[in-house]
C-alpha cells in the first residue's frame, strides 16, 4: 500500500470484517470523501471500509487524497448521520446488503473519473432498491423543458410504470421532474437519486414532488444527510442514475444538457442509450437529436420500443438477479452465443463480434449489455472482452 | 429468345444501332410500356429497342406482356412525341447519350419490380442532367406536411442549394414543393421528376412552381409528352428519384408516405438514406421517425450533416463521372481498401466487411455507396458482393 508507512496486512479480507463495522466506516467515509474518488477506491478493492478509516485516525495513510480526508475528519460524525437517516425512516445501505443493487459494480469497468461505484446508499422510502434497479429505467433530460418534452417524458414514464417499471431519474426541473410526475401517474413507485442529502430536497420546488415520490418509491443519495446539492456533484450523481437502470432514455435536451453526461455512462456500462426524436428547429432537442446521430443510440418514440430494448421483465431481469459471475447455463440462448464469440484477451468491437456469432450488430449490442450487467464481460477502450 | 418464334440474332449488338433510330424506338416503347416492366428490361438486356420493336411490329414476339404492347401500337406515333418535346424546347434522353446519367444503371441491382432502369427520360429545361444527377440530393416527404416540415424542407434545400448541390424531388403538395421552393431561394437548379408528361403540370397548385423549376433546373418524366399522373406510376417514378441522387433525405413522413419508398429504393442502391427528426407526437412524423430506428439510416438535423454524408462535391463526383467499371485505381484509399474486403462470390454484409477491412462500419457502409453507384460491387439479398 503505498504511501502507508505500516498499512495493514492484504491477507485481512473484506468479508471477515462485520458488517455493521464495515456501515459506520463506509458512513464515516461517506462524509469525508467525495463519490467518484478513484483513489479510495482503490484502496476498497485491497482494504476494508474499516481498515482504511483505522489507518486514517492513526496517521498511517499519508497518501495526498488521504490529507484531504483527514482534514474533515474532525467533522465526521456516522454514528449520528446513521441515527438520523434512520429517524427519517430510512437507512444506509452497503455492498454486501441484500437490497444492495450489484449492477453497481459495474461501475469499476467504466472510464474517466467515474468507475469508482458508491461507497453506499443513503435511502428514503419503502421498497427494496435492488429489486427497483432490476427493472429500473433512466428517463432525464434538460431542466429548460418545453411543453412537447414534458409531455412526452411523463406519458412515456406513465407507460413504464403501468408495464411495472420502475422510472429513475434525477428529480430536477423539467424532464425529470415529468418522468417522476408520469410514474406517479402510472401507479409506480419511481427512484429520484439526488446530488445532496436525502433530506435535503433539491430543487426546492420539487418538495412536495419528493415528498410523493417517497410515499411509494425511494430517494436514493450517496451523500449522508443534510450534505448540500453542490454543482459538481451532479455529473457524479449521473453515473448511478445509469448503473441502477437497464437503459436510459434522453427525452430532451440542449446540446450540453447534464443528461448527455448520464447518457455517456450509461453507454460506457453497457446499458442501453435510448433518446427521443424532436424538432430540429427546438435548440432544446439539439442534444437529443445529436444522440441520434451515434449508431449505438437507439431512436425511441414510445415506452413500447423502449420496452422493445429493456424488456421483457421476465427473462433478463432474472439473469441479473443472480448477480456478476453467475453461471453461464442460465444466460438465454442469444447471450450465450454472444458471449462464446467475445474474445478473452483482445477486445473486439461489437462489429466483429456480430460477425464472429453470426448475429446481427444490433443483436450483439442487446446482449453485450446484459453480460456486461451480469458480469460477464467488460468494456475496454472501444471493445469488449470476456471478465476472468 | 423465348415466345419470339425467329427473332433477331444476338450477335447484333445494340452498339451497331444508330443512335436516332434507338431513340425513335425507345420513344414508341416509352409509349407502349409501363416504366419498371422487367419483362421488357430482361428483353432489353439482349436486343437493341428497334430490334424489339420491330419484333413486335411484325408479331414475333408474342409472349404476354408483348401482347399487352401490341394492344397500344396503333396509338404510338414516336416522331411525333419526339417532336412534341422539342417543340416545348426539351429532348428525349437515352442510353449512350452524354446527358444520361450511368447512375441509372444501378437501378439493374435492386429487389422487387422496381429493377429495371428507364428506357429514356423525357427532359424539359436547360441544364446537363447527368451533371445535375452527380450532385443530387433527394428531399422527400409527406403531402399532408406540417408548417414544422415545410420550414425544415425549405430551409435544407436552400442551403444545399446555396452550397452547390441539386435538390431532386417529386413536385407533390407538402415537403416535395417546399424542397423545390427552397432550392430555388437558395439559387440553385432543382430536378421535379414526374409521374406523367413533363408537359402535364401535376399537382394543378403547382404549375407555376414547375414553370419557376424549368427555368433554371429540370422537369423529368419516364413517360411521354401528355401522359396522366396516375396513381400507381408515383411509386415506380420514386426508384428515379433515389436513382438520380447520392443520397434520399426524409423530411416528414408519415407512417405510410410514398417518401418511405423512395428510402427503400436508395438503400437497394446503396445511396445514403437520411430522415430528420419530429415530434413523436406528430403523426406526420411517424414514418421519418421510424426510419430513424433502422440502423442503416442516419439522422439529419441539417445541411451541413447530410453533406457530411453524400459530401464533397469534389471527390466522390469524380467517381461517379466516369460510370461504372472505371479502373480500380482512380478510387479514393476508403473505397479502395473496403472494395478489396469484399467477397466475390458469396455476398458479405456490412459488418463482415468492416471487419475484414478493419474500418468501422458506418465509413464500410459510405464507401458501399460509392461503389455500388461507380459499378464495383452490387448488393444480392442483404450482402454485397463484387461485380465481375
Amino acid at each position: 500500500m503505498s504511501g502507508m508507512s505500516a498499512g495493514p496486512q492484504p491477507q485481512t479480507r473484506k468479508s471477515d470484517v462485520d458488517r455493521e463495522t464495515d456501515r459506520l466506516a463506509r458512513a464515516l467515509l461517506s462524509r469525508i470523501t467525495e463519490p467518484g474518488d478513484l483513489a479510495l477506491a482503490q484502496l476498497l478493492s485491497r482494504y476494508s471500509a474499516s481498515e482504511i478509516v483505522e489507518d486514517l485516525r492513526t496517521g498511517r495513510l499519508t497518501t495526498k487524497a488521504a490529507t484531504h480526508w483527514q482534514a474533515r475528519l474532525p467533522h465526521a460524525h456516522p454514528e449520528a448521520d446513521l441515527a438520523a437517516i434512520v429517524r427519517l425512516g430510512g437507512r444506509f445501505l452497503v455492498p454486501g446488503d441484500d437490497e444492495w443493487p450489484e449492477v453497481l459494480d459495474d461501475l469499476v469497468h467504466i472510464g474517466g473519473g467515474y468507475a469508482a461505484p458508491p461507497l453506499g446508499l443513503w435511502v428514503w422510502g419503502q421498497p427494496h432498491l435492488a429489486d427497483l434497479a432490476r427493472r429500473g429505467v433512466a428517463v432525464v433530460g434538460s431542466r429548460d423543458a418545453t411543453p412537447y418534452g414534458v409531455y412526452v417524458a411523463t406519458e412515456l414514464a406513465r407507460e413504464l410504470a403501468e408495464r411495472g417499471w420502475c422510472v429513475v431519474s434525477g428529480a430536477a426541473y423539467g424532464i425529470d421532474g415529468a418522468a417522476h410526475r408520469g410514474a406517479l401517474v402510472g401507479g409506480g413507485p419511481t427512484v429520484a437519486v439526488l446530488a445532496g442529502g436525502v433530506d435535503v430536497p433539491y430543487p426546492r420546488g420539487h418538495v412536495s414532488l419528493l415528498a410523493r415520490i417517497r410515499e411509494s418509491g425511494l430517494i436514493v443519495s450517496e451523500w449522508p444527510p443534510g450534505s448540500a446539492p453542490m454543482r459538481y456533484r451532479f455529473l457524479v450523481r449521473n453515473r448511478v442514475i445509469a448503473a441502477l437502470t437497464r437503459g436510459t432514455v434522453v427525452v430532451e435536451a440542449a446540446a450540453r444538457s447534464g443528461s448527455l453526461n448520464t447518457a455517456n455512462r450509461a453507454r460506457e456500462l453497457g446499458r442501453h442509450v435510448m433518446a427521443v426524436p424532436g424538432p430540429v428547429t427546438s435548440a432544446l432537442s439539439a442534444g437529443s437529436n445529436a444522440l441520434l446521430r451515434e449508431p449505438d443510440v437507439v431512436c425511441v418514440t414510445g415506452a413500447a420500443e423502449v420496452l422493445e430494448l429493456v424488456g421483457p421483465l421476465g427473462t433478463s431481469a432474472e439473469s441479473e438477479q443472480v448477480g456478476p459471475m453467475r453461471p453461464r447455463d442460465q444466460l438465454d440462448p442469444l447471450a450465450t452465443r454472444v458471449l462464446d464469440a467475445v474474445p478473452v484477451r483482445r477486445a473486439a468491437g461489437p462489429a466483429s463480434i456480430a460477425v464472429a456469432a453470426g448475429l446481427a450488430v444490433s443483436d450483439v449490442l442487446r446482449a453485450l449489455g446484459t453480460l456486461a450487467a451480469g458480469g460477464f464481460v467488460e468494456r475496454i477502450d472501444d471493445g469488449w472482452r470476456v471478465v476472468r
